[in-house]
């Protein structure tokens, strides 16, 4: 019985540890590896111990990179004078994919939340004000999730900002594209009736 | 941009070559390593490690275990007479959750499908063989999935036990406990109709 695998219970453990893996997908990730060649098993572990050793953070953007400043901020082709501000490093890719914005980024790591104990300081926030310390940047891109936390710090950004002479904008809301109206919830349907458009 | 950082991506490569792990759930867990302690992100890369050296099949009933014979087959208090056949490990832990069931297991590590190519000398089919051939077992239970490749197996291993005077059965089909009838398929129905008892 797995139960009493001492090696399997740990193994299942550690991966439990990561985020939004449950007790039954770990046993099952677990498992899995036990099925994995005995190199295969060797380059993963080597690949968590590479990826600790040798991803930090950009010291410009906080984003996560492996060099010594990142590749988008290293990027003279990109406008260094728009500054999309982001949750996290994940928000990064999905923002990349877009492939329409030739700005730079700035990573909060984390939204603020008095509810969860996160305050301002706790955020890379200072890094931001650092960076439009030096005159050069125009406008700042809030695009932190359309959620409470994400509104109270796209608030906290935009009042502290605005003063400095900074175009403070937010990501539109609106309906998806693709979605069906019947689903949509009322605030929504609210947000992009206000937001309309002419065509 | 984390498609730049090589460590990060052959990191969610390897997550994604476990089983039931897709392309984002990788890349997820990849970031969610990136936030483990130091020490815990060593740990886990032990863990592996450990867990692919330790655990083997136990040389009685193929299941997994880190001893030379595993805590099942090793329990003097269980019915060594009576064998559950499964498919897997993990059925095996599913099993003796039941905690009903006293007997001992044999692991098939797999299922007869012509169709994916897999033919009984694959499974561990000849082990049980032998296992029985020593006289002491009086009943097989097939405990494989009621599906097609579950009951090919059932009728296979039946056909080739009960000639050796052993009783091959199979677990009871019907609807599952706390299941709404209106929405059971009419197959579910039928065996479990078919399989009524006196109450």
């Amino acid at each position: 019985m797995a139960e009493y695998i001492e090696s399997l219970q740990l193994l299942a453990e550690k991966f439990g540890r990561l985020e939004g893996v449950g007790k039954k997908t770990a046993m099952r990730m677990a498992f899995s590896v036990l099925e994995l060649e005995p190199e295969d098993a060797q380059a993963f572990a080597k690949a968590i111990l590479d990826a600790k050793e040798k991803i930090h953070l950009c010291p410009i953007c906080q984003n996560l990179t492996d060099r010594e400043v990142c590749s988008i901020c290293a990027d003279e082709n990109r406008d260094h004078s728009v500054i999309c501000v982001v949750t996290d490093a994940r928000t990064v890719i999905a923002m990349e994919k877009v492939r329409d914005f030739d700005g730079v980024y700035h990573v909060l790591h984390g939204l603020i939340s008095p509810m969860n104990g996160i305050t301002p300081d706790q955020l890379k926030i200072k890094e931001l004000l650092a960076r439009v310390g030096n005159g050069d940047v125009g406008e700042v891109i809030v695009a932190t999730n359309p959620t409470v936390e994400g509104e109270a710090t796209a608030m906290y950004l935009s009042k502290l900002l605005r003063p400095l002479g900074i175009r403070v904008t937010r990501l539109a809301y609106g309906v998806p594209v693709g979605a069906d109206l019947e689903y949509a919830d009322e605030i929504t349907l609210f947000r992009a009736l206000e937001g309309r458009r002419e065509v």
